[in-house]
């Protein structure tokens, strides 16, 4: 995907309107400290790489670009290096997918004797600079802007088991997206409240759904002073 | 570096006491999506590049192991994955050696005709499970817990030009460390207040001191709520 285009990556900076996604577990830190004081921190390591190989492995089944795996944080381009027209439905899509995929990450945990892992999901488009940054020794393509910080936002809203998208994204995938909730919320660094809105599934070519028994779970029109 | 601790990284998951450097350019996401309006995202870029190459170089003239560029902000190791006897002391001086680079930095900057950078750095020491992390194409290696957390806090607390350690590297190095104030802050996911010290020195083999000017700007005993 790099060899797409090379000028692009060369030049070092491009302005790209391209769909986000963050994802990360919830409370896993503490989580990750219980579990290395009782079962070893070779066990936190374990849990947390038989997660990160399910979900690698849908991200680029949906081929999005993992920008970044911080912890048990992960950064997903839809859009960078390689810009497709359906960028935001794939992001949705690569999402919901991830969701049902944690079941299966799951098993493999519960056989470990450990408990639960839950997910959360952030999702906004919106424009970017993205280019290689580094230095000389180490250099990665990468973006930058407050859109990214957005969707980290975002994704701090959500619950276990959770997708939130914003207006931006939900514009772009209406048509075959099912949302089941909305909240108003005021994130830092942003001015005016947005209303950012839990997924429920996607039709289309994707054709994919949370469970009933997830959707119970989702907050509805809760606002976040 | 790698080669030092084989079983260590094979094994995949270690507890360790380590001190944890994070830096990042104070308002460099506005700064960057003025500067892509009126300069072309290229600019950005290349301010980016000009300041995490002056930063690696320092960095690994200190003996840190770079974890992560994330935009404009670096996550640091001292201690992982090797450990040494004065892994909070050459934190500390690679802070101080970090901000005096930014003059150098700045100067690249303004011959662009673009405006200074002006960067935070938060210290902190602590247990943290450290492995190889990430899926089977894509693994690295990475830190977990609590502790990484803290450190993005007690940076957040910074203002350019800044460094801010947590008590538990202060006791570390206090023989040799200059400090100018002190706050006590309550970050997220932190019970009781903290007390973070700002750093204007550090004496021993480094002999390294912050410039008079940019320790007038510094917040004495401000309490954030």
């Amino acid at each position: 995907n790099l060899l797409e285009t090379p000028e692009g990556l060369e030049m070092g900076g491009e302005l790209r309107t391209i769909t986000i996604l963050t994802s990360d577990l919830r409370g896993f830190t503490s989580l990750s400290e219980r579990l290395s004081a009782q079962e070893g921190p070779q066990k936190v390591v374990s849990i947390l790489n038989i997660y990160l190989e399910a979900m690698a492995e849908t991200i680029t089944s949906y081929q999005g670009t993992i920008d970044e795996f911080m912890g048990d944080g992960i950064l997903v381009l839809f859009g960078a290096p390689t810009q497709r027209e359906d960028d935001p439905e794939r992001a949705v899509a690569c999402a919901v997918a991830m969701q049902l995929a944690m079941k299966g990450v799951n098993q493999q945990i519960a056989e470990l004797g450990l408990p639960d892992l839950e997910m959360g999901i952030g999702i906004n488009t919106g424009e970017v600079v993205v280019g290689n940054i580094g230095s000389q020794k180490r250099t990665k393509y990468g973006v930058v802007g407050s859109q990214v910080n957005l969707t980290y936002r975002i994704e701090s809203y959500t619950i276990g088991g959770q997708i939130l998208i914003s207006q931006s994204t939900l514009d772009r995938v209406r048509d075959i997206t099912h949302t089941n909730g909305e909240q108003q919320v005021s994130p830092k660094g942003v001015k005016e409240p947005i209303t950012i809105y839990s997924v429920s599934g996607i039709d289309g070519n994707y054709n994919l759904a949370l469970s009933q028994e997830k959707e119970t779970f989702v907050v509805l029109r809760e606002t976040v002073p």
